[in-house]
């Protein structure tokens, strides 16, 4: 078994939440702050055989890499005319991913 | 030294609080949803000696099996005769243990 | 690489956090309560390099090591003598961390 710890954006955590359960993937949600990526986030621990690691992390990969997104910034009110209301590229999502070795798994 | 993380439902969380404190373990409350059992949970950190995990797992045992309850389910409002008025066996309880090796523990 | 759990003190949070920050030091910040420490506390989480564990605890150690303070305590309403208008000594502070072993540790 292993332990995976893994942190994403809060915008790419229902999305991903709802991936694991379609996958039988069992987590706990940890209520997080700041950190490693740089808006909100939130921190999922899943206890998982050896043989299902690599299929959790494409899972995640699938669902929250960083990526490009396109936004429309918030209008200028003053009515000038600005470049700020064109769409501008930003990047969203990532996930880091620690996956720690666990000596016993127990259900009582 | 191992590092236990120890998911159990909300309704056994200060029972089981109270228990590690009477017997001198040392833990940390997360706040957690969801996920590992399918109420609300609540999960705990615990740093212990190699030698005293299995008194650890022995406490939880014993405070948070599943176990089966009696339960007498809502009153049938329209007021017609229904079963739902026996008490019905539920599944309450349980736990997962997660045991993981430590390198090093300090106190400062 | 290591995953180190550190336990603070409420109080001393924010300047470990700041700490952290300065040094380049990516945590996760857990919302705890109770347990290791007597008052408020709160929980980071930090995938590390091996060979930056060290100065990771030196950050932590002179930040929120347990130290004295000197503390005037509430006067004593009745407006009699006591000695309770004098400062004690009192302890603060203090952290634990607990320091894992890491197989592995992705960024998606
Ligand atoms: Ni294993
Ligand atoms: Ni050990
Ligand atoms: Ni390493």
């Amino acid at each position: 078994m292993k332990l995976l710890i893994v942190i994403v954006q809060n915008k790419d955590a229902n999305k991903l939440q709802n991936a694991f359960a379609k996958n039988d993937v069992q987590q706990t949600k940890l209520s997080t702050t700041g950190g490693f990526l740089k808006s909100g986030n939130t921190t999922f621990m899943i206890g998982i055989e050896d043989e299902r690691v690599s299929d959790v992390l494409n899972i995640i990969k699938k669902v929250s890499s960083k990526r490009e997104q396109y936004m429309t910034p918030p209008v200028n009110l003053d009515g000038g005319v600005s470049d700020s209301s064109y769409p501008v590229k930003i990047e969203v999502g990532g996930a880091t991913v620690m996956e720690m070795p666990m000596d016993n798994f127990y259900r009582f």
